[in-house]
């Protein structure tokens, strides 16, 4: 090993707006230069690369449940803190207009032409009952295996 | 250095079920990879440590207080969303149940038996009063130096 | 590469006065064992770096708002779990003490005078409408491409 490869990998877990803007920034900056950078959706990290609008699929209640409770798309995530009730997001999102900073769905169409890979957790998929129709187009399914091959190729390795 | 040994070590410092469930199931991935495991509780991460029946010990007030608030064991914890008021987890329970999934305590018990190494933070046990034989066997007791050793001798180093 | 100079680089995201704690637990233990360390604060992380008292300074009416809702300083800060109103802070403060632990005001000055290299992400600065003089002295302001040069040069990274 002469020179190691750059890369960044990250784990997207949480299901907040601010986290996930966060995630998409570093990945985005990282694949800016020239790191391979991987970002891994599981659990409620998921939520970022549901469609927006609903897809009909067939489904158990349980999965209809979580369906239903959790945001259709980056657009609809809350915040970390200061939600207020859906009113922080609104807030966040008005002072990244006003300094010309770019909203979630955008960083993420930025990170694919970028060629960041979006991974989406198969085990979560799974447990949550999400239908691949239901999820973005141009990302991929794999697990903890595939993960820790990225991982430990590189040392940016972050959890969010 | 040739040949780095690949080494994945994580900070378990959430308290949440669904946290704690991603920080074991990537430690029994890379275990399972070959990589030396190292999971490191912290703060609300001892609570996954703690066993289930109620030890009896002698403790100060503000210590009483910590034990009784804090979950006793990984069965016990909430979720870091969608908790539900304690509904939340038994929805995750069940839908791990349909799909053969592991829940917590035994990705722990298996994480045991593929030798990750189970840290429990020495300062945090202090500072929350709890006493050694609260917690489950065959974890040890280390601090800040102990994890930084481990970290820095591999590059998949996660905060949970 | 004949040895890689040991690095620790921390993304503070968490407005958590625990959170904040292990960050700088962490960063005080890396530089003591001679670690290049930064710690970069970004989004409610940076109300650590925040100057207690108030700074009169002109700021638009969203500025204001987020001004006033984030807590001023580290001694400030609310606990990620059991705040109950703000009296999980307290409660935490009197173990720290009586264990002769140090409270995070303290960790912070101690880092500084270690060497840590403290950043506050100016992206956030900037959306937040935090002016510079609001916050501690002796940090230094940057973005994602600094945080990126620091972390691809060690394996000790963490978002927290």
């Amino acid at each position: 090993m002469t020179q190691p490869k750059k890369r960044t990998t990250i784990i997207l877990f949480s299901g907040d707006y601010d986290k996930a803007m966060a995630a998409y920034i570093i990945a985005n900056g990282a694949a800016a230069y020239d790191h391979d950078v991987t970002i891994f959706h599981t659990f409620w990290g998921l939520n970022a690369l549901r469609k927006e609008a609903p897809v009909p699929v067939q489904k158990g209640f349980l999965e209809k449940m979580f369906a239903k409770m959790m945001p259709r798309g980056a657009d609809r995530m809350g915040l970390s803190r200061m939600n207020f009730a859906g009113i922080g997001p609104t807030l966040i999102k008005k002072v990244i207009k006003k300094h010309n900073a770019m909203p979630l769905p955008q960083l993420i169409e930025m990170a694919k032409e970028q060629g960041v890979k979006l991974v989406a957790c198969q085990m979560t998929v799974d447990l949550l009952g999400l239908k691949p129709e239901e999820l973005i187009d141009g990302i991929e399914f794999a697990g903890v295996a595939a993960y820790l091959a990225d991982a430990s190729e590189g040392n940016v390795n972050l959890f969010i």
